[in-house]
């Protein structure tokens, strides 16, 4: 059984599944009593600072994906029901995940939490509220906004310039009529007027921030250091200046203490932060991945899109911050993806076509060549749906024969674990060969050798295209020595290239770089190359129209 | 020992208190395990289809206060100390309160939680996020705006007129450059362009809807209700029309449990729910009174500023509502509050002057009307502040007796329990009285009927005057069958009149009525009398500033 065929859905699998209290996952795990804060009966914060300092050495195995489809690729589910394969096959497994993000929820889909009998659970409140720490970042990401415009509002001491503020407001919606607004209007009462925008809470630099800092104390200093805008001198106005990191880092304390829950096979999973992956670095928190390392002997995670995006930035942005090393990665695909790659329309997924996944498979053919570009080796999760064919399947598996890459079938989505065991036999022999993994670039490249860097190894493109505007940008960040902050690319996921089209496997391009903005708090450089969704909208159908409440109070219409 | 002269700050005293885990609070109230759901280890939500259904019988003593000054009067204290003295006399009271707005926290005060010896607690944590309730409000209300506006773009099948939306969105938040914004501006892929505007969310008719229902199915209905805008034709829009009352409800169904902590003393609260007394009806949500009323003998509540607004709106829209009668009242003063009452400055509040006292005492006088006009009879609570002189709270007292009004002194603040001893001794002497509660007007009463009754009963005015948009708003109102809906009146807190400036007790004033809102889903309709500040601005030094975590991750700088 997968996805595909589903006679049931995600929330009705969810719901029949009998969850064990969440004091009880936490003893599994290792976690003692007085750092266990249940929010519920079935979800709890950890309070790190109260758990045994022994170890921290956990492996790292990242799960990632080819270049994604609308067909979908199961790369959540995957990761989930890779866990507690391993867990079946006797090892302290532990899972780290982002948390989703409500706007989406709202709009097209049913949240991160994976599928099928591969899920974390309580699937309905991961995907709902949560523990509430996507509304402390939206929280403190929108006090700093109202410390600015009372800032102007009260006398402006510092000079700021209203035209060049680029902190913006934002909130956990897919709403696009606020991704362009002016604020201030009505009088001189009620504040200056200026042109504003909200992006989606997820894409904040808090975000980033959150999911970057080591301990509070570094939270707070990356928040400090965060820019705002610019005087009319064109001097960079930080959090410091405005003297609020300090109301910032309490109004986060809370949310900042990673979140336990359970798979469908009571598996621990760490659920904590979910900065986008396309502005920021899109996967969940250093504090979650390093508590789960401290716990658990294997660390299962994910990193968002494919591998020139979540993976490379795992890489060269999370693991180099966290000075540790994956030690293995699972690259997702699937026939349907790969022979979207292939030319297929999706309409038409369903009919056997070994030529089209022939076609297609130089997408994951590269995804391969980009994670041993970072010393590490993969192993293909070939991610089973209905439809597939024997003779698809076995051209796949052929092919990884053949260019000596590691290869298992899963179907977690249906059988949970035991779907995920062929996939967790390979991870394992991989785990007991040696790795020399090692960040792509030095961060004191030149920007420009760095960004050249990423686009030619992990893209495959022949160099890159500074705008005018970009041009400009990076004058300013080398004027102010923030140069030498790793590279976080903002790039369409659909394509290795800078044109979503392009799929499957693009030759001969080059990468244009629109702007380069200084994300001085999250420590990286955010270079622009196209058109980046920072605030979705709602679709026609929008998936909030399905969603109610039924007689006995429970969820109907989560996906 | 009183807040003047207060040698620790309220933080202090919180964080120097022991709590006991909230499962001994719980059971100590009656409430069996399986009902309660802990956030943390001292607060939980309780669900409330798991309470023993017993008696819903408590009696309900209502804290309200003369005229609100900048001098403060300590109702939340007086409501918690109350509390505390009745448990101390062996009666199982319970408190019901209000949750504390986050944005006036960061702007001028610390919440809602009491003070000195008379605090809930987890003081932090009630004042910061509590367990996320209001934040669901602000995503639930959020939510529909972004609903609205992706109804506009995608085609407007409703024929919603852009320039007639009077849902806005709201933010947590004292953010006045937000008061009036511009949206969807940037082009056609990013909405419709219109003027909109941001509330701070207790201000959301979802609070009130929110605070007024009596179960979730209720809430659903309510929320159904709610009018957006209007069409082009001028016929409403309700929230039902865009069919997302089913997930307004599942946003809101965690958030709607009420929340239990405890007193510093170990007294059961339930916090829960907090809208605006001025744009609503300000006091704690239906569902924590009603529950407290289940589990306790006598439930201490409160409703917000004088007892013209939210005792008024306690007996006229709440009580009527749940069909209970408050038993008895209790009015907050302070020899301050009437000082300034009686004409004397802020500043020279220190100097001894009866005479002050007794110009002021007027105020006093017409809230003693006010609630025996309802057929409650009061209780004074002279609440004691160290510059208070023997004198002048003699002057009170004595004044108290020749009105045949029940009196006590009050130190709860120093204190606790204790320090409200003599208060609970009056309170219970006054429950074993019969009492003739009744609400002040008949909902079939005509609007202008409704709302003469209030200005001339409640505010001691000669009658109304409505300006021609009022006029405009009431001939709608009749005509859509609206107008057999209680008064909800938008009022300074300052003075019974609509003048801010006018204290003491006001006569010969009139009241002009400058627009009546309808409000469906929380079923009442607005009366605005004068600029209601529905977002409020940060001051010039906010408290954010102050706000910081300490090297042992503990808040410092709430107030």
């Amino acid at each position: 059984m997968t996805k595909e065929a589903k006679p049931l859905t995600d929330l009705a699998i969810a719901n029949a599944a009998v969850m064990k209290p969440i004091g009880v996952i936490a003893q599994q795990a290792g976690i003692p009593e007085e750092a266990v804060e249940p929010y519920g009966r079935y979800k709890a914060k950890i309070d790190v600072a109260k758990l045994p300092v022994a170890k921290s050495n956990g492996k790292v195995v990242l799960v990632t994906a080819t270049s994604p489809t609308p067909a979908g690729e199961g790369k959540s589910t995957v990761t989930v029901g890779l866990a507690d394969a391993l867990a079946k096959l006797g090892k302290k497994s532990m899972i780290a995940l982002r948390e989703p993000s409500l706007g989406p929820v709202m709009g097209v889909k049913g949240g991160a939490a994976g599928g099928g009998y591969a899920q974390v659970l309580p699937m309905e409140e991961i995907n709902l509220h949560f523990n509430g720490d996507i509304h402390a970042i939206t929280t403190a990401n929108n006090a700093l906004s109202a410390m600015i415009d009372n800032h102007l509002h009260q006398g402006n001491t510092l000079q700021i310039d209203p035209r060049r503020i680029t902190w913006k407001r934002v909130l956990d919606m897919n709403d696009r009529a606020l991704r362009h607004v002016t604020i201030g209007l009505g009088g001189p009462g009620q504040g200056i007027p200026r042109e504003d925008g909200f992006d989606i809470t997820v894409a904040s630099e808090i975000m980033a921030v959150f999911c970057l800092a080591t301990s509070l104390d570094d939270l707070k200093e990356r928040l400090s250091q965060m820019v705002i805008g610019y005087t009319y001198d064109k001097e960079a106005v930080t959090v410091r200046d405005l003297g609020v990191e300090g109301a910032l880092t309490l109004l986060l304390k809370e949310a900042f203490k990673p979140n336990l829950v359970q798979t469908i096979e009571g598996t621990p999973a760490l659920i904590h932060g979910g900065p986008f992956a396309n502005i920021a670095h899109g996967c969940n928190s250093l504090m979650a991945t390093n508590t789960a390392r401290q716990l658990a002997d294997i660390v299962v995670t994910e990193a968002g899109f494919g591998s020139d995006l979540g993976a490379e930035k795992f890489m060269d942005i999370k693991a180099r911050k966290g000075g540790f090393s994956p030690d293995a990665v699972v690259i997702v695909t699937t026939i349907r993806a790969l022979k979207m790659h292939g030319g297929v329309a999706k309409a038409e997924l369903r009919t056997e076509n070994v030529q089209a996944v022939a076609a297609g498979i130089v997408n994951l053919e590269k995804h391969v060549e980009t994670v041993r570009a970072f010393g590490v080796q993969p192993v293909i999760a070939l991610n089973q749906f209905v439809a597939d064919t024997k003779a698809e399947l076995d051209y796949v598996l052929t092919w990884c024969e053949k260019n000596n890459v590691r290869a298992a079938l899963t179907d977690v989505w249906g059988n949970g674990g035991e779907g995920g065991r062929a996939l967790a036999e390979q991870v394992l022999e991989l785990l007991d060969e040696p790795n020399h993994f090692a960040p792509l670039y030095d961060v004191e490249q030149s920007v420009i050798d760095k960004i050249t860097t990423i686009v030619q190894t992990v893209y495959g493109g022949n160099g890159i295209v500074l705008t005018d505007k970009a041009k400009k940008d990076l004058l300013q960040i080398e004027q102010n020595g923030w140069d030498i902050l790793p590279i976080c690319m903002a790039k369409t996921q659909y394509s290795f290239s800078d044109d979503p089209k392009k799929l499957g496997r693009p030759k001969d391009f080059t990468i244009t770089i629109r702007e380069i903005l200084p994300k001085l708090g999250a420590g990286f450089l955010v270079c622009l190359t196209g058109d980046i969704m920072t605030m979705p909208g709602l679709p026609k159908q929008p998936a909030a129209l399905q969603m109610d409440v039924d007689e006995k109070g429970n969820a109907v219409g989560l996906m």
